[in-house]
């Protein structure tokens, strides 16, 4: 794969919902992927890229939140709403000033967002992302990107899954696919590759 | 499940180039789901449902593909290209005058065409999913679908992927995010319960 400049970092999810142990939404693999993206955010710092730190919220009453979450919200077993101490980055992973915050409410940071007219306006070529879960949002993110022509690269060990086999059989989908899957320590080397 | 009235059935990439043995992309699985896919035809067809064929299309000089398929097209191996037999629906499931015909280009039936503009006009609640091939056109449909909020249901016999491991372990993440997935025999007293 021959990388593009410039490079964009997007960090998806690493919400107190999400990756906090007991929470509500834990993703099992999550709180271990922290190590890895605070190097992989570091890296994106050290170079410049540009950064966009993408979250789910959702509004208490859950209208604005996928169907099959609804009855939840209902119950009052809401996650990520907008406000609360669950929707909120972890600490480890704390936005810098004049890094992009972005709020989503379904699986593709690309669906009813407008991150992609943020990424074409920065002229971003290559997208590398990192953050939770596999299947759901990292997919999603990373299909619609590798759509839109983005020359796309998943961390796989920023990246996290319920288990280690879900992870691995959605690596093994997005490779045939042509979306870069990629450990971190060897993302400098594929990403100066020309 | 709920299923709401109206239904539409979508066909996803039944064309040569993707079912004929030997053909460039053949879907290892995808002959194999020729008579449970004339079975749901019939269905849509008996219960007056509305039926989209959606199949892949493109230029023959790859400009409009998928990045990691453009230099395939460069080679002169480009895929379901217009005009050619290789995009040609099988026989098998040759639409009638009537069916709706859609062409995309890229895995999701939403991306970058009308199919969602067509199913709210037609006051489409719930959608049936059948074709091939799982991890790609199949699932990026049904997420963009559930994202949607449409009822999504995927009816497993009826869809297709180079093995059944792939198939079973997209039935797997697909069933974790509320999209319905159904032999066809079940498919119509799911779709009466109410």
């Amino acid at each position: 794969m021959t990388a593009h400049a410039p490079i964009a970092l997007a960090l998806i999810d690493m919400q107190n919902d999400f990756v906090a142990p007991g929470a509500p939404a834990c993703v099992a693999g999550a709180a271990a992927t922290l190590p890895a993206l605070r190097s992989l955010l570091g890296l994106a710092r050290a170079q410049g890229w540009a950064v966009v730190h993408i979250t789910r919220e959702h509004r208490p009453d859950g209208s604005d939140v996928e169907l099959f979450r609804r009855r939840a919200f209902q119950n009052g077993q809401g996650i990520c709403v907008a406000g609360t101490p669950g929707a909120d980055i972890v600490p480890e992973l704390t936005p810098l000033p004049g890094e992009y915050r972005l709020h989503k409410r379904r699986f593709s940071a690309f669906l009813f967002t407008e991150f992609d007219a943020l990424l074409r306006r920065l002229g971003v070529c290559t997208l590398v992302l990192g953050g939770t879960q596999y299947p759901n949002c990292i997919r999603a993110t990373a299909v619609d990107a590798m759509a839109r022509d983005y020359h796309t690269v998943v961390v796989t060990d920023a990246c996290s899954a319920q288990s280690a086999e879900v992870a691995a059989h959605n690596v093994f989908d997005l490779s045939n696919m042509g979306i870069c899957c990629v450990e971190l320590a060897n993302l400098p080397e594929l990403l100066s590759a020309r």
